[in-house]
């Protein structure tokens, strides 16, 4: 009876059309091309590595596209449990009418021209959208990112912030700022001045969010300019900084990005717990993992000094999902912000998702976001999401608390559209 | 199936008459008179700040009743989601006939003059308790209490001991303690006296408990009389201390707190893993959160020292929740209690119930407590709780294990009752 | 439905026959010879201890069998609720056709006596791997073990080393080693040659694994023999060592032990997250816990220098099952390896195996291992293990993704069954 409750709810939802707050689309490519575009995504290159492939078969310089594929596909056969082995599928079905269910060494090369056949249509990225009734798409832009030659209403720029925050010491990140805002660093003031300038360049260009994700010790907190001084100084010279230096020159421009979020009115979203190159010898993007020993609690001062930043939140662990949860019940500008990478499974997106429901004021819950890199994946990570939000709405609100299917579905679509709309000022 | 089995298990435990093993009533004013009582719960407040409701609004001196409830109902709406929007609903449904779902700007009024009235009913703390098949209940009494004026047997005194342990260095509440003991604090040794005195005085007067809540840092030790007095001295001069010094003392009291409950038969209980003040702008009662990187490790010296004395804890970070389970599975004196605060949902509960029904003695489990402040909390909190706990009897046990639904619910009632008669020796 | 279901796949399951890739069986005397064998299982003592019976009861030397029986008998009304109950149940019936569903102090006596009898048949043994569908059986050998006297085919040696790298400092470790290999360890260079030795006998011996049981804190790292030579003859000469340097020994056996697991190709098991001796006054086995503020983020050096060893890791903590998934799922030398101690409850188990199964190459998960004493044990862990398993493939496969039911089992099989056979070379 649930299942059935559940199904229900889902197709209702399937019917909303989505805003989603954040992916890494190419607004200059947005779809795909041929289905090495999607089987390079790192989750199948990653997870056929894991299963054995040898990183130089998938990242052979000059490799021909459908020679990649079929690389791939002859190590699928090892991931076919996985929840992201069943986004390829329902794609395939969706998109190229593809009507079995796994994809084999027979059967990937008719598939792998029905796909290209259908991608090279002009309005491919289109079909895609309108399939996926996706309207608006959020960016992940480059600080330096020009923002021009691209439908900004359609694909939403937000500024990504982590090379100014982790990388200033590197003199090519530098470099870019400096042609970016035609302002050269030379001092604390000087680059405030800089980062001003890119938060009137993006917000110029229909920006909606600041972005940055942080490794799991990250704990902000003030740095004047005289304190940062020093160390700055140090790093602009080229010279090797210590770790407490490192730490202040992040911690200063950390701070400079909140300062500037408030004043051009932008929410900052927290992208929280990533250790980068843990496996060095991975497969592109495909070398971060996380240490779980990680707290909100280390946000508390950011939290408080800026009441008027309202700060989207992603944890990578799923254990840091209770602290989310509290935290967003407590503070007035945390808001839970989807569920995160190796926390974007089904297992672990049903508990998060429920105690987000059960505790967190409806107004403040960003349900889901594709973080894709080409469009194809918004339906079927959306279509995962939608199926456990059905399933939390079904047992914890239909059944357990007697609301009418009506009134579930208004909470659903709160938490899947309106509350995007809300906070990002759509 | 499984869910109409759920709800005849959770209908049979609801005819069980109830002894809730930790509350914050105010025995003398135990039920509310008016629906500002029941909105002015620390959840609604926080929660409608959270949401938006600007703390001024809620917390303006000489704010009347009535016009308290009207600011609180009209951001009620962004809480409707939430399970503790459910108990409300659930209050005023049960106790004041309140046929609507949603309480709103519309029907509050009507509502609110109903529940004034009945509340008014001079019997009105006797009817909320027969309703809701409260037995006794235990306090939170602060150290300094007389303890007289109410019915000790009714309501249970229970020795809340965080100022002792936290707060020493104020004068007031070294004031307050040589106020309640006639004893002057000017050495460990006077110290100790007027604890063991406060112990004396809560005992006489029928308290079945001692209790303290404590931050996710804390690691108790045992600190001699020796050690701590040049810390004490200092305390007392009113200098203020290291944190090495506020460590010494605060742990000397706690192991001093632990004695006496050796010394007079009383359970501790601990309620780990609070950081307080972490949103200092936050409403009353709505500012404290919790690092979830905590461990019952911090304990282990403690549990050992005192085999004698029977600690029921509490953990705040649902993470926690199998370290106490492993905890309670080895050491006799750990007992498992109820389910704290925002760990409180039944996300978390359900998990965190499964695992202690399936791996902890089933004499060393305490169901549930309700924490509440007002008396017609008490209903919808155990519902809750009951709710959750009759699932997991009718999955865990009569299906999975075939047990009879009389067993099963025998299980049930020692959970909710029977081991707190037995554990605070009613 | 999915009730239905979920039985009809643990009932394919369970014809599956089985290898064991982790227990503690004693192959000179792998069943048990009465009750007292089944009782005396550590999860018994501890709980039944933990619920109050004292261990000079459980531990009184000299003690009967039958009275040792008699008085954990007498405690066991408490521990009914326990999963482990359940497995105790469920070997009664199965091997003992027990007819009742508690074992009681009016009961017990004659299903002593029928088990005692069943037991003393000469082919009990035989029986019981025939009735649980054992085949194979890993054991858990001391460094020093003959390997002689048994049937290496079917109970399969695996080399076991916390001794070694936790335990070199007693001088009872080094003569037992000098004896196992006649090398006398006098610096770095001899003490690696005597490790070499251990695993050219246990390779010669049918050994299919080194395993190893470590503490939260533990993070390993490269010791060159220079490095460790002072701490090393300090430890040799019977000098307490320093915390620093007894790191150092730890970590320089640790690391030569993981060389010889590539040298030899054996999977290196590492089970992580123990405290020894957390609760010294516990009974035998019953003293250890944990503390969840652990991560594989300390393994990170570990697994990237060696990446043609494989490594089964076991987590104890559920709390960490996420890392092990993510980890297993970018680095292609982790393998998820069955549910160790406190999380092999179902509560735990569901989760932790839905997880996996949605995000690791399949290839890439031993499902289980019973972590037995004595051989009965094999059947009531596997069947719980295959209940969990069989409800999340009816839910998470054959429900949500419409996956057939064979498709299902052979997925579980593979967990099951398959992987082991892989992954030991068996």
């Amino acid at each position: 009876m649930s299942v059935e409750l559940a199904r229900r709810l889902a197709l209702e939802l399937h019917q909303l059309p989505l805003i989603d707050p954040h992916s890494h689309i190419n607004p200059h490519a947005a779809a795909s091309k041929t289905l090495a575009d999607l089987l390079g995504y790192h989750y199948y290159t990653e997870l056929a590595h894991s299963a054995g492939l040898e990183k130089s078969q998938i990242e052979e310089p000059g490799l021909d596209p459908k020679e990649k594929v079929q690389r791939l596909v002859g190590k699928l056969g090892d991931l076919e449990n996985t929840i992201q082995y069943s986004w390829l599928i329902e794609m395939c079905q969706v998109f190229f009418g593809f009507e079995e269910d796994r994809l084999t060494p027979h059967n990937w090369e008719r598939l792998y021209d029905t796909a290209a056949a259908r991608m090279a249509q002009p309005d491919w990225e289109e079909q895609v959208l309108r399939i996926s009734r996706l309207e608006q798409v959020f960016l992940t832009n480059d600080f330096d990112d020009p923002l021009t030659g691209f439908d900004t209403n359609r694909y939403i720029p937000c500024l990504r912030t982590d090379d100014l925050v982790f990388h200033l010491a590197k003199s090519q990140t530098r470099e870019r700022l400096e042609q970016a805002t035609g302002i050269t660093v030379s001092d604390s003031r000087s680059l405030s001045s800089a980062i001003s300038k890119l938060f009137q360049h993006f917000t110029d260009h229909q920006c909606r969010a600041c972005a940055i994700s942080l490794p799991p010790s990250f704990t902000p907190g003030p740095v004047s300019a005289a304190a940062v001084e020093p160390a700055l100084q140090n790093l602009l010279a080229g010279h090797p900084l210590s770790l407490d230096e490192a730490t202040q020159v992040s911690h200063f421009v950390f701070w400079k990005l909140a300062e500037c979020c408030s004043e051009f009115k932008l929410p900052f979203d927290l992208m929280i717990g990533v250790n980068r190159r843990v496996y060095p010898d991975g497969v592109y993007q495909g070398q971060d993992l996380f240490d779980q020993r990680c707290s909100l609690i280390q946000y508390q001062q950011l939290l408080n000094a800026f009441p008027q930043v309202t700060f989207p939140i992603s944890v990578l662990a799923s254990v840091s999902n209770q602290e989310l949860v509290s935290y967003s019940w407590i503070f007035p500008n945390v808001v839970t912000n989807g569920h995160w990478w190796y926390s974007n499974i089904p297992a672990y997106i049903e508990t998060d998702c429920r105690s987000r429901l059960q505790a967190v004021p409806q107004t403040k819950q960003i349900g889901y976001y594709s973080d894709m890199y080409k469009l194809e994946f918004g339906l079927p990570k959306f279509t995962m999401y939608r199926r456990v939000l059905a399933k939390a709405l079904a047992e914890d609100f239909v059944i357990a608390r007697g609301w009418s299917e009506e009134r579930a579905l208004e909470l659903g679509k709160r938490v899947l559209r309106g509350n995007v709309e809300r906070i990002f000022k759509m």
